[in-house]
């Protein structure tokens, strides 16, 4: 298997002409039949889920999986809480805010009581994508500039603005022409060998090279006569490949001197994911100029949101008008209430930095002498798996990892990669328990000796 | 009142300091305190909802109000088999379409039965902005061009792209620089003067005066080296203020001369609306290359679509990769079954050909002898009542229809504007019947005195 050339189409199969199932190779076909060409299946082998439990998923013939990927159902597939929230709410009124409603007012206050006392103010929108393009729009009136700088991977969303935004679609998609890359802040190729996984947690220089980066990605803007805006970044680095160390205080400091705005992409550490603190961002001891949220916000109904500050806000809330129609329904709203609700009625939070510590714990205790895993790192609960085609040249090997990624799904634990296709992603629903973990362990266990034979 | 800049601008209000009953000022004075700027409510005077059902919604006092606005919950508020189908899969499963699930399968071949042979796949989106904004790219990546028609008043979405594609957001957002405009297809007023509001209907010159604005926005395109790619058009022109007759076949043909694509934005026209016809387009007799559609898809659940000719998306398909994380969700999908489901056995096209055909003649014998009436037209339940200033200089009165939604508000009656902010937009859930017609024409009767004085 050769690498792809982009993180998108990695894990990602038509699965059409494939060896499959007859029940599963006329679903396939049908679904080839009538989707665009753009849709691609997780697997060589696809799998057809039916139900969901927790961090549970079951498939057509009663064959359970645990789910060590979605993050979406944060709390739990089919949580009775969320779902209850939502049957209510749609048996009663979904309209739009042009009405006044309780649950929004509400609901804003109780988000807004987790942000930084400066994120003062909430919009709502339909998905991350929509977040991202808006606070974008945003950063651009408040500052006078159009210049955003990204990271080298980066994915940001699927508009025609954010997808020039995220380098992680591949060359066919051209970025925007005031975008610059800065590169991934890649701690484990920055470093001096260790020999041992996870080091990388404690490394104290990556802030200060990031943030020279940073400088000199907008040092080339102001040369082409592009008036800087915004630093973007999801503050674990997800789509580059899990890059968890607190170090982005510099970096936003250089952008604050510039003029900029740091727009915190929280769509995948947000909402507790990583564990010891409720958003990213707080774990790099920096306050954001803008701040995007989707993904678990709603446990899997559609809805995003942009906070920000007031004053970042105005520029563009004065003079150009926004309304999303179905952003802020009450259907959405009361799945986002349940959510928050739910995550702290459960410790969600706690459970995800307990769970997810010792998950990069016995990794790291499992890989130790695996010369193809190069390196495990994380926040709460999404961690990342190096794989590499040997530790000295740490050179990815994004085959292996696909490899890994299948042997895991025929041992029915459903992950996927992420980086430039080399790192695999664990990022289990938040309620992921120390069973769970187990049945992990051991899978992860079995299939890395398969890899070890490759 | 003075005329405002933008459509969006009117029957738009903050509400902030307005004389309000106390727990509506506080309600206001806490949303304020929380949304973004960009919020707006309807009224002076705003409505607190708290239910709905069928064409009714129920204020926090218990106050019914009659719904002729709300096109999103088009199989009526809150219906019972739409939550029943959110409920049930909310609580059994909703993940993505990274995995096989049976519905999304079942609902696209049923969604695509009702559109032309050549119209054979879809992609799913959650709003009706994220659909045009895809369109557009597949559309580019098809032709090799950049260049983009639209109407003069059109509002085709809020992501950077498609509000560049939107003049009715005011001129504060600036088009996009490869956008060309061409005038509203106004039949009233491009006619000799009739005296009878409807006459419209028609008039069989406004398709190729219409194609003659088009052909030459395409070559004002081309004369600036700006390759053109598509017309993107709302088949009944709601933004510029409901225009329905018969008339894009023309200007479709010299689209496809020019080496372009028709886009049917069928957001506000599609599902049943126009009632001779399930799509808007079909009024038309012409078959788009890409169709999006949004707005009542779910009945509130956000769920959009693209439909498009395969050939058209191969381009696109072949080369970006897209994913839409809660685009074509079990639950969105299951709402979306539901509506459809609705629409056939409630038999609600028939219902919106018959109550709008009535409704459109009950309102020209009342508004025969009203001098500040221009002109009453529509399709189905999409109906526009064009105020002016006087029949014979048929100016725009703003001020007037404003005048108008306010009244029939304190009436009970739920309305808005459309158009330069002069057209009254009628537009209930397709629910709508005989007895809720006879309760708006009262009403309107009534309110038509008060603007009869002003």
């Amino acid at each position: 298997m050769a690498t792809r050339s982009t993180i998108m189409d990695t894990n990602s199969f038509r699965a059409e002409g494939a060896a499959l199932p007859e029940a599963t190779a006329d679903l396939v076909r049908r679904r080839g039949a009538v989707l665009g060409p753009s849709y691609r299946l997780f697997y060589r082998n696809p799998v057809h889920l039916v139900a969901g439990h927790g961090a549970h998923l079951t498939d057509a013939d009663g064959v359970d999986y645990l789910d060590v990927y979605n993050n979406v159902a944060s709390v739990g597939h089919a949580h009775p809480r969320v779902v209850a929230a939502i049957a209510e709410q749609a048996a009663t009124l979904n309209t739009h805010t042009r009405y006044l409603h309780d649950a929004i007012v509400g609901y804003s206050e109780d988000l807004l009581s987790t942000l930084p006392d400066d994120v003062d103010r909430v919009m709502y929108l339909c998905t991350g994508s929509e977040a991202n393009d808006l606070a974008v729009r945003v950063a651009q009136a408040h500052t006078g500039g159009t210049g955003v700088v990204v990271s080298a991977e980066a994915y940001h969303g699927n508009t025609a603005l954010t997808s020039g935004l995220s380098p992680a679609l591949g060359t066919a998609q051209p970025l925007g022409a005031d975008v610059r890359l800065v590169p991934a802040p890649d701690g484990y190729r920055l470093s001096p060998p260790s020999g041992l996984p996870g080091w990388v947690d404690s490394e104290p220089d990556v802030g200060t090279w990031f943030a020279d980066h940073v400088a000199r990605a907008i040092a080339d803007l102001e040369r082409h006569g592009v008036r800087f805006a915004a630093l973007l970044v999801d503050s674990i680095f997800s789509s580059d490949g899990v890059f968890p160390t607190g170090f982005l205080a510099p970096a936003v400091e250089v952008v604050h001197r510039a003029g900029g705005v740091l727009i915190a992409d929280e769509v995948q550490p947000g909402f507790a994911r990583t564990g010891s603190t409720f958003w990213g961002f707080e774990r790099h001891g920096v306050v954001p100029d803008l701040v995007t949220m989707g993904k678990p916000m709603g446990n899997g109904i559609p809805v995003s949101g942009l906070a920000a500050r007031s004053e970042v806000l105005a520029d563009f809330g004065e003079s150009i008008p926004y309304f999303n129609t179905f952003g802020g329904n009450p259907v959405s709203i009361a799945a986002a209430q349940a959510v928050l609700d739910v995550m702290r009625d459960e410790d969600l939070q706690a459970n995800a930095l307990r769970v997810g510590t010792r998950m990069r714990e016995e990794l790291r205790a499992l890989v130790r002498d695996h010369p193809r895993i190069g390196d495990v790192r994380g926040a709460g609960l999404y961690v990342g798996v190096d794989v590499v085609t040997d530790r000295e040249s740490r050179t990815p090997d994004v085959a292996g990892a696909l490899d890994l990624v299948e042997a895991l799904r025929e041992r029915r634990v459903l992950t996927s990669v992420c980086g430039p296709g080399n790192v695999l992603k664990l990022r289990p629903p938040l309620v992921f328990d120390d069973a769970d973990l187990d049945r992990l362990l051991t899978e992860l266990d079995d299939a890395l000796r398969g890899l070890g034979e490759g």
